[in-house]
């Protein structure tokens, strides 16, 4: 294994054990000692790669959105959509990305660390593919964009944490599938309502596509 | 002042001054220390109170769903509108409000206090006024009241995190105003649909108006 490709594997499981720690134990009550026994590398190797607790909290932070990846669509909303349900479905098995999700929505989280950064890449990712559907005339023209994306940010942050704390997040799917059922009349053209998919198992069906070779 | 109006009014200084400093710090970095310093009371009062930073925390989450009262409204789902409206206006100022929000979605509240307990309780004040609204005919045949109700509170509590997180909660009104503008073409008659009030100032007017003298 090349240095460099060992570099990467290293700062990648000191990442990931960050991420379950401080979705234990959140950001106040975690210790550097903690992330350290978990990832299982050396003090020097941690330090190396991220110098203080506040840059191991940021670096959770920013790999939050990556895991928003989904495949293309023919309709742009559906990928919105398939976003939703992909995130909500890793947040029931990713430790990284469920300590990168309470560190955004913990108060705790220091004013050092920029904790908001995901709310505000969340919705320029989506802003994106919403200025694509309106290209496309997906939107109904009443749709103001900018509105529309940060309800469906906002409004998911809340509905993962109501689950989690409700049920442990096992009922996510069905809480996101009644979020588009009663959005999705306001904002997309009706000919497409009967054709998008929002089904409280949608995020599994669409990582279970990515999981197949491709053909 | 008799001596029950005194301990009375000293619990309520004191659950004041727990939601500011929970607000503030969070649990698990609040201290008594820090109550007893802010309430301005001896610790023997408290204590005679409150046993413990558990039973002050859970004083603190009981206290929340009170600051949804209304005036009642020819319209069922006026007054629900309202409530999300009053506590958005309530957040802005009410440091026990506040604190008790905090308490609810702060992961690191621990698992000996009920902290899930207001989402359930919010879920259970707006089920009776769903239920109203259906008997009366203000509701699409097709609401399931029980998905409503939580797609309401599980994003209220995302839109008003989002919004402390990127604005101090200043544009906490057109949130909520984008919310319903969202939601209700999908839950109300459409007959309903203009005369229903969610301008993004409704809390601030509806408090205003409970602060005139009844006439």
């Amino acid at each position: 294994m090349a240095k460099q490709e060992r570099a990467i594997r290293t700062r990648r499981a000191i990442l990931e054990a960050a991420g379950a720690v401080f979705d234990e134990h959140g950001y106040t009550s975690t210790t550097i000692a903690m992330v350290l026994e978990r990832a299982e590398v050396t003090k020097g190797a941690l330090y190396f790669h991220f110098p203080s607790k506040e840059s191991l909290a940021q670096a959770v932070l920013d790999e939050q959105v990556p895991f928003g990846a989904v495949p293309q669509q023919p309709c742009r909303l559906q990928e919105i959509i398939d976003m939703t349900f992909v995130v909500g479905e890793r947040l029931l098995t990713n430790p990284l990305l469920r300590g990168s999700v309470r560190l955004t929505v913990d108060q705790a989280t220091p004013s050092g660390v920029d904790h908001s950064g995901p709310f505000r890449q969340w919705g320029e990712r989506l802003m994106v593919l919403m200025e694509q559907a309106r290209e496309r005339g997906e939107l109904l023209p009443t749709v103001e964009p900018r509105d529309t994306v940060d309800l469906l940010v906002g409004g998911f942050a809340g509905l993962q944490l109501m689950s989690r704390a409700l049920s442990g997040r096992a009922d996510l799917g069905h809480r996101l599938s009644v979020l588009w059922g009663h959005i999705l009349p306001s904002i997309a053209v009706p000919g497409l309502l009967l054709g998008l998919d929002s089904k409280a198992d949608r995020g599994a069906r669409v990582l279970a596509s990515l999981d197949l070779p491709a053909s």
